[in-house]
């Protein structure tokens, strides 16, 4: 027998992977680059839209509002003329955005 | 504006976001799982299934196979009796095992 960090691999209650449930939660096709976008610090909905390229108003609200209920971004009213939302990530979305920041860097870099 | 880190968040060319790319290929029940297994070193065939819990031998064999071509892992046939085969990170994989660590160790905090 080799040696190797034991488990747990999964919840021992629901017997799912905390890893696989996180990539879960990212997944989809905006997700990561919302967060990403963010790491660089608090963005208004239009900027974020211009950001993301193509998304849609509607696909951009809902992704906002998932990762809101999860804790990872807060959601700020502003104050100005142009009544404008901004969004920041919380403390726990931006240790997951320092993550992302990781994977990007691994995913372009030719190891 | 607020300042933030300007993109690329997708490929020039493809216009695919890479880190959804990383995420797609880890993506699947037991990907993540595998790599973070192997992060503790070298497993043959048999300690992989059993630390996997329920995968099937095919599933198992497939994800490996998928691994390797991706560069993430190598296989080294063992010269002993059993002919076991060995399954270990590559340099590059053992870099994104260490990223899958940090996502399990953010998973499982309440920051």
């Amino acid at each position: 027998m080799t040696a190797h960090t034991p488990g747990p691999w999964s919840d021992p209650v629901t017997g799912v992977c905390p890893v696989a449930e996180t990539l879960r939660l990212l997944g989809g096709k905006h997700g990561p680059t919302l967060l990403h976008c963010l790491t660089g610090g608090e963005m208004h909905f239009l900027e974020l839209s211009r950001a993301l390229g193509g998304i849609s108003r509607k696909v951009l609200t809902e992704q906002l509002r998932v990762f809101e209920a999860e804790g990872l971004i807060s959601r700020t009213p502003k104050q100005d003329a142009r009544r404008r939302v901004a969004y920041a990530l919380t403390p726990r979305g931006q240790a997951l955005g320092a993550i992302i920041v990781q994977l990007y860097d691994w995913s372009t870099a030719r190891v």
